[in-house]
């Protein structure tokens, strides 16, 4: 290690406290970057049509030679959902645990960039070199199997990423999370803790994924003579594992349905991760073989998604799956803030079928609670904290928890995206920022939408438009034909011809001002015809539609 | 009371189960009848610019002759919004406790109905005679003070009605529920009850108001040296004056901040509702005169509302109220469903301009949980049980209630709007329906919008508007001018010249093959336009915006 003052590491998140979700960092060390998660983040409710948001990666292209390759913690779509927008971009390797890889490969297949794009697959355990880096990768918990944290070995000093985790002495998979690395790596100095913020404001520890089963055993047993069905996260493969050792404990067939559900348990038990006793997985076809009361649903829509399967059942539409009176209907997971509503309007659905929807409590979560993060902090003790991973809310919670273990006030930082942290064991400053944003995915088009096109879709969606369109002669500026007024989304047309009426003789006023005043510029007699339209349409609606007056010249 | 098996009570909700919010039911027997609350609700989020909902009264106008007056049991907007509209078409007297007759006052006045309409304040415990019925209010309690259940004597029966309602032995202001009451009236024989059914999927008893009352002490004992901010509820009076005492016990001024709080205080103080020690409250320009340890403000804003005081002050747009670094933030109030990333947000924006939001809980409901239900129906005895307020769930979960305390599945009614409810003691049953909806109030308009409208504003929202403008030639349908393309919410137009350019090409290429064609109908050449340009622009961009082709003649 070098013990140069001015040598430092430069921690540059690319996303995260503006676009929560877009989980990307960067790391820089002289001629090295390294990068850590590749997320997208979900449409707010004010990118009206938007499909997905992902990050801007100016900063990387115009460094493409310094960029090393993409290290990632864990495969919910947070964390890799961006991977195949930006590897068009900038096309290096991929570093992740097996079924973190599964998972980008089945990404990387839609996107025909599985040819192109390499990728290695780590164990836990072992460290990769990439650059003036070592990334090591330390095994963890997490809602999905083979989360890591990082250990990111600089010039600088030692960087400990938790990526997402939780803390599951008894996990359902594999290893609890390997505390006695992160205490060694804790006892050979540490310069920065990231560590995650999502749980930061609740008290305690978060409970073992393995107590879920033991509801579901409860469940199963109390609901012995009905059809059983069961939503919950496609990528929580414990809790796909649980439903299954009960479904089997009880003698009942399980069937999966839900596109994202099938893909990621075929991957995971593919990989094995998945312990599937045989003749239990039934396909859905073979269903009707079987009485209600031998047959589990495991489903995607628990969280009320409009098109996932769940919620088509509920509404009667899904093809092959009816519910019927009695059925036994259970969600798997807590309502993510902003899906309440939907959750509610699947359960009405549900309940008005005559379905019974049980509210007993079949969910833990997957992040870290207060107790945990004190924790990690005392395994690692690190010089600085930097809290990842949340709201501006759970990064500040953190800010307290890191603050009541006693790390200093100065040490502590909340980025913000595209800040630059310049740090080593002499100092720590934001000294920078480059450029971050969000980019909006609509169908094919990757930030052809911006906030022009999402002012206009907000203007639509509130008031409609309103189209005047009118011929006039070249030179003569003499109307030739209209004003024509096309309304959409404004109000009934046939129950608002007066209206209508009125809006024509408002433009015909208008014109005949722009002639009698000499006004001939196109530009500005639209902008007269657009005012005095808005004005009587609001004194008469209290509405403001968007006007748009349209010349056509013959 | 006469025993003809044949006179039977009608019992019509003309809003509720499909439209939360909108309570409003008509008790119909032979030539009278009465209505019981005429609430409003706010749109759901598929209606676009929608600013309200009220119910459809077509069956009211249709029987005006035999309308006696509305009852209501309390102040909320979902049980008296709708007056103002629906007072318009069936002017009829309105009856109600004190408070609420005070806060229908002033949405009269706003509504310039205040001389038109007769109301009547009733006390509790009184009974006024409307038609043949006679109805008793009775004292409940609930989040807004004057609350009451109805019981309301029919030919054919006593009906319980209990609106909104929980069981507070201990309340803040005035007399607990009159459980005696119940009692009483249930010893005579009730025929029906419809009772709250909002938390009846929550064991349990709701905690008393005055729970919340300690809490507030406790967090200003805590927090002496900051200021303190308080959101909740403008028309929990109650709440507002344990803030008050609070106040007043820790030596602090108040201030009240956001319109319908300044109103609903005001009402309240003047009839007697609130207890506001001298000196105490202040105008918000003589907070400069107070250090900030000795400010409290009650504020509106607790659900994330965005044009409210909180959210304003959040967001730095409030005019007269800047957040301070260590100010302590609480927020009085729940999330209701739908509204919790708005309120993560406005937490999120408090916390990072440094104040302390308290996670503390200061809420209690104001809804009967699953035991203080059990006791409505043990002391009301009914035959026949209604579950009212709540969506399917809720009723379903007070069905389950009903029938665990030994109320045959065959005498419990989950109605639908419109359904009519035909019973007396011989029998019941749901015997038609009648006209029930949800009219959309959008501005001025009230029902101008309906489906087709919406449709179109979601069509906008999601991909925006491409519009096809050409002349045609009369007779010749030689193309004169154009086709110009504008469009809106659907691309950045500068970056996508191309695609318009080759849109154009698109129409120019439909128009020559309608000509060739010998098409001659504008409406065949604009849907030729459509289907062209529609299926061009879901190819190259998988958006489909609305394609509008407008025709001139010259």
């Amino acid at each position: 290690m070098k013990n140069n003052k001015n040598a430092k590491l430069k921690i540059i998140p690319l996303g995260g406290l503006e676009q929560i979700g877009m989980n990307i960092t960067a790391f820089e060390f002289e001629d090295s970057i390294i990068v850590v998660d590749c997320g997208l983040s979900f449409p707010e409710d004010d990118m009206l049509g938007i499909d997905l948001v992902i990050p801007d990666v100016t900063y990387l292209k115009e460094n493409q030679n310094k960029v090393k390759g993409f290290v990632i913690t864990h495969g919910h779509e947070d964390h890799i959902g961006a991977l195949p927008y930006v590897l068009k971009e900038i096309n290096v390797p991929i570093y992740a645990t097996k079924l973190t890889i599964g998972i980008i490969e089945n990404k990387l297949k839609e996107s025909n960039l599985n040819k192109s794009v390499k990728r290695k697959v780590i164990r836990h355990g072992q460290s990769i070199n990439l650059g003036c880096f070592r990334i090591e990768f330390i095994k963890t918990n997490h809602s999905i199997v083979d989360a890591s944290a990082l250990a990111i070995y600089s010039p600088a000093g030692i960087i400990v990423h938790t990526g997402d985790f939780k803390v599951d002495y008894t996990p359902v998979f594999g290893e609890a999370i390997d505390l006695q690395r992160f205490a060694e790596i804790g006892k050979k100095g540490v310069l920065a803790l990231m560590c995650d913020s999502t749980n930061a404001e609740r008290p305690g520890f978060t409970m073992s994924e393995k107590t879920v089963g033991k509801t579901f055993d409860m469940l199963f047993a109390e609901h012995k003579s009905t059809r059983i069905i069961i939503a919950t996260f496609a990528s929580n493969v414990d809790r796909v594992q649980q439903i299954i050792n009960s479904a089997y404990k009880y003698g009942r067939k399980v069937v999966v349905e839900g596109r994202s559900m099938v893909n990621i348990i075929s991957t995971a038990a593919e990989l094995g991760y998945l312990d599937i006793p045989d003749k239990t997985l039934i396909d859905i076809e073979e269903m009707r073989n079987y009485p209600d009361e031998q047959m589990v649903l495991i489903t995607t829509g628990s969280q009320g998604e409009s098109m996932a399967a769940l919620s088509r059942m509920a509404s009667g539409m899904h093809r092959k799956v009816s519910i019927q009176y009695g059925d036994t209907i259970i969600l798997s997971s807590h309502p993510i803030p902003g899906n309440e509503k939907a959750v509610s309007k699947v359960i009405n659905e549900l309940s008005a079928q005559g379905a019974n929807v049980v509210f007993q409590d079949t969910h833990v979560s997957g992040h870290a609670c207060q107790e945990e993060i004190k924790l990690i902090y005392s395994l690692v003790k690190p010089k600085y904290s930097i809290p990842i991973h949340g709201e501006y809310r759970h990064l500040k919670a953190q800010h307290g928890i890191a603050l009541s273990l006693g790390i200093p006030k100065e040490n502590i930082y909340i980025l913000k995206s595209g800040d630059v942290l310049e740090l080593n064991e002499y100092g720590a400053a934001v000294t920078g920022r480059v450029q971050t944003g969000a980019i909006l995915v609509d169908g094919l088009g990757v930030g052809d939408v911006g906030n022009i096109v999402l002012r206009d879709r907000q203007h639509l969606a509130e008031d409609g438009i309103l189209i005047v369109v009118l011929t006039l002669e070249k030179y003569s500026n003499q109307l030739l034909s209209g004003p024509d007024i096309v309304s959409r989304g404004f109000v009934y047309v046939r129950e608002s011809e007066d209206l209508m009426e009125e809006a024509r003789e408002i433009v015909y006023d208008a014109l005949d001002e722009c002639l009698r005043k000499r006004v001939s510029d196109w530009g500005r007699i639209k902008v007269v015809i657009k005012e005095a339209v808005s004005e009587f349409l609001w004194k008469k609606t209290k509405r403001s539609p968007m006007i748009l007056p349209i010349i056509m010249e013959v």
